[in-house]
């Protein structure tokens, strides 16, 4: 199948996803021309001196003027601002989609203003890093990993087909989903390890017993892996916990339900429930290697001093 | 200060610590002789496959006989079995000392069979990965990281100032601590996290909306950075719990009453609450990377298909 191919491409935001799409798209050479836009002038400028893009502008209609593919990649709580602004210059024919964590509420923000001479494909590559911002990205930021479309029953499939391919261009598999599936498998695989990940970070701020120069000296044996999504950027996750509230809840209840009886194990020495907790756990990670989603190496493959 | 050197080094257990032990102590000539013991005749076979030592045993007491530093390096549960299976065959002035995950518990198990003319010096070093096994060790897992010795009052200084200089030989730092101050620390970094991380994979496991497929597929968005403390050693961690259990409940009701606030807000839509905690916690992992304990990589260096 031939590689797709865009006339020009906007990209609606340029932190560490739009970067890694301006990257990649040129890098395979996915459209003529990469127009980007985002309200902060010091990113913009930043996006300019890295030659991200053709075009640079404050102003997200200017951007997608004669677009035929748009892609939106702000914190989901922007969504609906963004929408607005560009639906009166959109192209006809134009593909629109973004790549929000949460996709039930991008839905509810952005379909009602979407023209009905555009084709509105939400979609969500599960990738990421920590690192935030324009020069965060990296071209091969999505080669392996999933990307979810969750497009409205009545879109053309020609605009699904044509959005899918520009994905596996990048170098990810693609799936279609249902977006209130997609929340709910979020919630758990995503949004749930983030907010404990926030939530011990904060326990350990906070004790009186055991000092932060403590917590930071000893953190190899444990704590550190945790400080990774900790460190992940604050209004996005912001943002999908206030559009995400119904499937986030449904899992920290379960998982909070899990905690006090693994707590009442603790506390009345239930070794058995214990052994076979912590023997059962290690099959998810050699499947997950298996299936190509994480490295085999010891520790996640950190340096070791001395190597 | 020149480098510590011993007559007979004998290794109780040689699991991922006590194989990375022999590793170093023969690439950093620490030792004339290498005794190593193990329970378990197919552990013994392959550490002698790999040429870890120079005499091989399942008898603990055989191992300790003539020696002048006894490292234990096995499950904290089975230090009492072990301190009474040495106990008569230690040479006098001979330093013993362990690598326990839990200090206060391995003192009350062993010190009470250690004969007066013997070093008995507690310690645990903050290093591991994942994998388990005397395969699983390497010589530099120790660089870099600190080693806490939890010396009863009446110890020696001597004995605790050649077992200071062992474990800078083998490229740590060493810190003295109290053992009930050791253990509510490491309650925090260490046994807290990999509670938590066993408990939301075995969350993961039972939910009925998201298949284990789907968990597994979706996981680089955040699931899999739990699952490699997930992944650790069952028995290891059993025995943690049962022999750490009241710094392990306080941490643990300290984290659910923080995870009950941000529930809160969560349900309550409380944005402000929540962007001020996602932003706190990113200044802990800079201070981890800074301090030498993390990697500034992003993806703690983890290699992306086509990179």
């Amino acid at each position: 199948m031939s590689e797709p191919h865009f006339n020009r491409i906007a990209l609606i935001g340029i932190g560490l996803i739009g970067s890694s799409l301006a990257r990649v798209i040129r890098a395979k050479n996915l459209a003529d021309t990469i127009a980007i836009a985002t309200r902060s002038e010091a990113t913009l400028k930043r996006a300019e001196a890295l030659k991200l893009g053709d075009s640079y502008a404050t102003s997200a209609a200017e951007a997608v003027r004669d677009a035929d593919l748009v892609i939106v990649s702000v914190p989901v709580g922007a969504s609906e601002a963004v929408a607005k602004e560009i639906a009166g210059a959109l192209a006809p024919g134009a593909i629109v989609t973004d790549v929000g964590s949460t996709k039930a509420s991008v839905i509810t923000q952005m379909q009602p203003h979407m023209p009905k001479h555009v084709h509105f494909v939400p979609g969500h590559p599960i990738a990421g890093t920590e690192h935030s911002g324009p020069d965060a990205g990296f071209a091969t930021l999505f080669a392996g990993r999933w990307c979810i479309l969750t497009p409205p029953p009545d879109t053309d499939p020609e605009a699904v087909e044509k959005l899918t391919r520009f994905w596996e261009a990048c170098g990810s598999h693609v799936d279609q989903m249902d977006p209130g599936h997609h929340d709910m498998v979020l919630a758990i695989v995503s949004h749930l390890p983030h907010l404990i990940a926030y939530n011990i970070v904060g326990t350990a701020e906070h004790l009186e017993a055991v000092s932060e120069t403590e917590v930071i000296k000893y953190s190899a044996s444990g704590f550190r892996d945790f400080t990774r999504l900790a460190a992940s950027d604050p209004t996005m996750w912001r943002d999908v916990c206030l559009h995400n509230r119904e499937a986030i809840l449904e899992m920290l209840g379960r998982f909070t339900e899990d905690l006090h009886a693994l707590q009442r194990a603790v506390r009345f020495g239930d070794g058995k429930m214990l052994f076979d907790l912590f023997t059962r756990t290690r099959d998810i990670r050699r499947n997950i290697i298996e299936a190509g989603q994480e490295t085999a190496a010891p520790d996640f493959g950190r340096p070791h001093e001395g190597d």
